[in-house]
């Protein structure tokens, strides 16, 4: 059961969350998990598909509207609808919510890559048959979504009609009331085009604004004893129409092709890939989509035993991020992936701190293609930088498809500079990990230093202290405040590595410094005040409470009273004017603590130990984000009760819907912070200039877990039990590897026992 | 030339400026300054009649919205327009930008209360006529807009035709670019009816979604050798048309009533008044007009010798106040009175700190209304301190008309929390200046307790200090602090002088505050928090500047780089994010420096001298309400050249239009400041417990300053010479003032002379 996902509600709330849940995608196209047939009347479902990056820009209001306020907003678009497939026996429409349900299951299969819904019913009128349907979204031909669907008459039946629809008349999903859906503009596609070519139904859409064109070329066909066909055209769709009797066959292919990745060209594009795909069996690109996944499991499955929900949670966690992760230059992941329109598509920082690092270890490729789109947006950032005043740099976007703000708030917007330096940490931990020396001063270097140049822009000298004032952290419960630790510190390391990579390649590769210095009409002066400013980053610490200061001022505000805060004012974001939640020590969410993770050399365990402990006690998890980093900085206290604990919170955070809105979508972030808190937290995994580090601490729960990283060219098995851990170098030379402090060395091929 | 206002410009620029400068109003209606015959195609021009409080409300729009941000926005209506008057002569329509303008002048006479245009004009084919036009709204009839026009041919004219409109097809002006003006919702007024009644045409609207209701009635007559009269109703309008010959004089009587004043009898009550007024001549009206002005001036008239500039502009700013401010309890007096549609009619903290003590002491029955209007929206102000998560108290609104927060920007909105304080420092003021027990025993008891019990709940102890964390003082350049001195200096006052109400009501009316203590369920513990809270506040002062810190980090920030900053990148808000602003010492307007004002016993001289010296080196003065706190420090403090300069800045901020906004409407708290910073800059006057003081230091540039205070039932007449000052006690018992630290007697009736 832990490689499936298996359910059977039918009420309204648990089908929404499961249009989430059992979404499907490949990091190009993502299928909402919505009924075929349709629902009952007045029944509330988000029905949707949606290509990673293809966007419509809308115009964001402000009751007041203040200079460098973006204008506009990009915003992930829901596309033309090929779920539809609609089935009536003898007359009667089947649906779930007529008639009886004699049997339902739905499963979602995370090693073979489909989902299937098995359904016996019995329709009004005592008519008895079984439904299969099966979907797919390929792997392997990133365009295609398939419905497989056979229908068996159980009692006698005279006819079998199917009704399979393409719609172009599409809208997306608006919450007036939630911060975190979008509240207006609906309508972002237009139908440009309707036609039939030979077999192939085909609709051409456009966004309203950014005119980009998805096409979806469609075709079906069905295995019967005998039947009718027939097609109807209307200006948003094409319908077919079969008339079966006997046990029927019915496949539906749908072809998603987009601008962006098949230029203007887009209907002849889909119609290519259509005819080269519409003759082959489910069965048949099933297999390829195994392979597929056969491949993808071998490097990243982490196996744990002693649990079956957990681990369920973590196979369930891993696939959904594969299937939501762009993997070409055009896309990034966004916070839902492609499982919903939550906070509009749009790629955050989560990217970089909490699902980058699993690809960094199991599919490098990936994980180069999510620093490669942050490269391609490199002059966005740079635009955005003078925008807010900066002489020199460049200054990520917080949320943005294509690179310019999206965010319509700047307080916990544009003011988490932090961004710039976690983007920043992701192409050090990338040349960590893999020593791509051609990465490094083909993107690497282009980006630390023009991140680097954003900081001295921001920051001050004040006392000798390199001081950033006026941020946000990624704590939103506390806004616009100065010195806030996290910022400080991925600044700082931010600075060292700009100087540190000017020093390595101009050491290492002259010619290229020089062209890149020139480009950038950067000075060696330049340089030194990176150097320096890192050297002297000041980093707010409380004598008293011998803790990291979360900024300036955070330990002189009141404490939040947690105790008159009944439990249905949790998330407080949705209780609270931000005003209040500023005004208290309250924290939505890591921010110190993710801190002493990220870059845990900077302070001393009793320090990391001391904040642990103080910023637990004000910290309300409502963000998804919290809960792994704390996770993973128990695992490194030593408090294991708590690590486990955390733990769990995210493997499950989505399968239970703990925080309410899966039905938005499925939150990727968290879904890489349970991997890092079994990679980094039990395993207490570290990438290093170094090198690999582990300190294993397996929970007591667990009887041991085994993982994959990539690590240097090398793939290495790690295999953690009670009493020791299990090095397997699987491929590559061997390799020195530190353990719980100390250096071992993996010979090529071999494996290594070492105890806890 | 110091009592009439005179302009002949005719360009687009000045046309813009002249129609605030020109508007008319009483405080109840206003009309700005617009040509009566219109203007050339393509002109642009803001048509505005305002109904002040009159208001309808708009969905506020957010990119992101949070819990608290308010939902609406009210917002001043344009109402109806009486203003049109369309004369053709011999069938050419006539125009000052057609034909040939041999003459024009416009004047507004501030001691009459009136404006005229005295025109010559020869029409395109060669006829020469002569225009006046006299227009006035009255001060005695609130209801009354009437327009006079004289038509004279000098060469022959065979016919004069006069149309003259009401036309309720109206729209509010909307800027998209600029957040100090309103950026949509343009069309907030419909007809409901429109008909005519005898020779009285009528015109009543409604607002789209407060469905408040203005009628505007109107009727016209004519006087000429001969004349025929027909009228036209339109769905949105009527209009009269007289085709006369000769010399012609037309008199058109406007009534504006609406729901607040006249209920739903709009109609009705306009027709009554109509009746009233119609048969009046303007000669007559404006002798009412006169009556009502002489008496103003008599008391509120500040003379200076030495420059008539200044005298004009002086003049202009009192008597646009007298305009602009509301004298019902529906009213307050708006940011840009009833002039124009800036800020959209709300009313700010603009009212307590700049206007009020000039109505205070000169009309304090103005003054008080002023205080009753904020009496009035005490229970908004409790409803918005619970949504703001405050357990009690009363939180003001930073901007609204009647009641509730209408700021869509809480940085510099909501934030602004001082602004409860600012309301009970007037509510103080007035009992000091008064000595109106009643007054303290119906309105300021509750006012005090109510904003005593928001300092409570939002400030809280640290180290025996009693500190407001989180909120944004005046300076708008940085937003969203702890400790900024302004907030807590003004919360102190207000904590004290609410726990030394409670005391004195308790000593000399047991009864009432038992009465009040229950209807707020007040206990004595609170009294006591608030005495604890007030004697503990904690005043941010830096040891090394020997200054008074704006606020916990302000000082540690870096410096603008105001030498690199360009003329052309101000006022900065237009150019710069608030990101940017934030970051550095850089301030919009007096923050710290007008807390020293307003509160001089805080701090010793030195301090508030370092002060003034430090925070002028990086105040902009973007603010209109930033020079007269200035310029007042700077007489206190010794500075009197730049007491002078910063005086001249405000007392012909708008005739010189020195802000370049001045099309949006006049700068009514700039206004206010010109007097403060005569009464409280060069005259020094306070008013504290002890009693009244005058401090008067005259600028080297005049002679002579003269001006009236109003204090405890005296009126004291105070005329500053080079060497001396003469009090007079105009009416009222003797008194005890101080001048120049000595106390001196002026006996009742008599006057005395003090060497200065």
């Amino acid at each position: 059961m832990t490689w499936t996902l298996t359910n059977s509600a039918l009420d309204q709330e648990n089908l929404l969350i499961n249009e989430s849940l059992f979404s499907l995608g490949n990091g190009y196209l993502g299928v909402r998990g919505n009924f075929e047939e349709g629902y009952q009347d007045n029944f509330k479902s988000i029905r949707g598909t949606y290509i990673n990056a293809f966007h419509d820009e809308i115009q964001i209001n402000y009751g007041e509207k203040l200079f460098g306020f973006p204008e506009k907003q990009q915003k992930l678009v829901n596309i033309i609808d090929g779920q539809a497939v609609q089935i009536y026996i003898d007359g009667e429409r089947f649906s779930l919510f007529s008639g009886e349900v004699i049997s339902y299951e739905r499963k979602l299969h995370m090693d073979k890559g489909f989902s299937e819904r098995i359904i016996q019913w019995k329709s009004p009128a005592g008519k008895i048959v079984k439904f299969h349907f099966k979907r797919l979204v390929s792997f392997v031909t990133k365009e295609l979504f398939l419905i497989d669907l056979k229908v068996e008459p159980v009692t006698p039946v005279n006819e079998i009609k199917i009704i399979s629809t393409i719609n172009g008349d599409v809208t997306n999903f608006v919450d007036k009331n939630d911060p975190r859906v979008a509240s207006s503009h609906a309508k972002l596609l237009h139908v440009t085009e309707v036609k039939q070519e030979g077999h192939i139904n085909i609709i051409k859409s456009e966004t309203e604004n950014t005119k980009l064109e998805v096409a979806c070329a469609t075709t079906s066909n069905v295995s019967a004893s005998n039947y009718t066909y027939e097609t109807n055209m209307t200006v948003n769709g094409v319908e077919e129409v079969y008339i079966a009797n006997g046990p029927t066959h019915f496949t539906k292919f749908n072809i998603y092709t987009d601008t962006y990745r098949h230029g203007r060209s887009t209907v002849e594009e889909a119609i290519t890939i259509q005819n080269r795909v519409k003759g082959k069996s489910f069965a048949t690109l099933l297999e390829q989509q195994q392979r597929y996944l056969n491949d993808f499991w071998e490097k990243a499955d982490v196996k744990i035993s002693g649990d079956q929900e957990l681990q369920q949670g973590i196979r369930f966690n891993l696939y959904q991020l594969l299937q939501s992760v762009g993997k070409d230059p055009y896309s990034n992941i966004s916070a839902k992936g492609l499982s919903g329109e939550g906070y509009e598509g749009h790629y955050f920082w989560d990217t970089e701190i909490y699902i980058f690092p699993v690809f960094l270890m199991t599919d490098a490729k990936i994980a180069k293609n999510l620093l490669l789109h942050r490269y391609s947006i490199l002059d966005s950032a740079r635009e955005r930088a003078r925008e807010m005043g900066h002489k020199k740099g460049a200054l990520f976007p917080w949320r943005t498809i294509t690179g310019p703000e999206s965010s319509a708030f700047f307080p916990a917007g544009t003011a988490q500079y932090h961004i710039s330096a976690d983007i920043a940490y992701s192409f050090i931990q990338y040349y960590l990990v893999t020593k791509d020396e051609n990465f490094l001063k083909e993107y690497m270097a282009e980006v630390l230093f023009e991140t680097a140049r954003l900081w001295v822009d921001t920051g001050h000298f004040l006392n000798g202290e390199f001081r950033i004032d006026n941020v946000t952290g990624p704590d939103e419960y506390t806004c616009i405040v100065n010195n806030n630790y996290y910022t400080n510190v991925m600044a700082k390391h931010n600075l060292l590595w700009a100087a540190k990579t000017y020093q390595l390649l101009k050491k290492k590769d002259p010619l290229s410094i020089e062209e890149l210095t020139e480009r950038l009409q950067l000075t060696e002066n330049e340089v030194i005040e990176w150097q320096e400013a890192g050297e002297k980053m000041f980093l707010p610490y409380d004598d008293n409470l011998k803790i990291t200061a979360q900024d300036d001022t955070f330990l002189q505000k009141d404490r939040w009273d947690f105790d008159s805060t009944p439990k249905e004012k949790y998330p407080l974001l949705l209780h609270y004017h931000p005003l209040t939640l500023y005004r208290y020590q309250v924290c939505k969410q890591a921010d110190t603590v993710l801190a002493h993770f990220l870059l845990e050399d900077e302070q001393d365990f009793e320090t990391m130990k001391n904040s642990y402990d103080y910023y637990e006690q004000v910290t309300t998890h409502d963000s998804s984000l919290s809960h792994c980093a704390f996770s993973i900085m128990a695992s490194k206290l030593g408090y294991k009760d708590k690590a486990y604990n955390y733990f769990i919170e995210t493997a499950r955070l989505d399968l239970d819907n703990t925080h309410g809105n899966t039905k938005d979508g499925l939150h990727m972030a968290n879904m890489g912070g349970t991997w890092l808190a079994i990679v980094y937290g039990f395993a207490g995994v570290r990438v290093k200039e170094s090198g690999i580090s582990f300190t294993p601490s397996l929970p007591e729960q667990w009887t041991s877990l085994e993982f994959n990283v990539q690590y240097q060219d090398r793939l290495i098995k790690v295999m953690v039990e009670k009493e020791k851990t299990t090095y397997t170098n699987l491929n590559g030379e061997g390799l020195e590897i530190v353990h719980q402090g100390e250096k071992v060395y993996v010979e090529s091929g071999s494996k290594i026992e070492c105890m806890n």
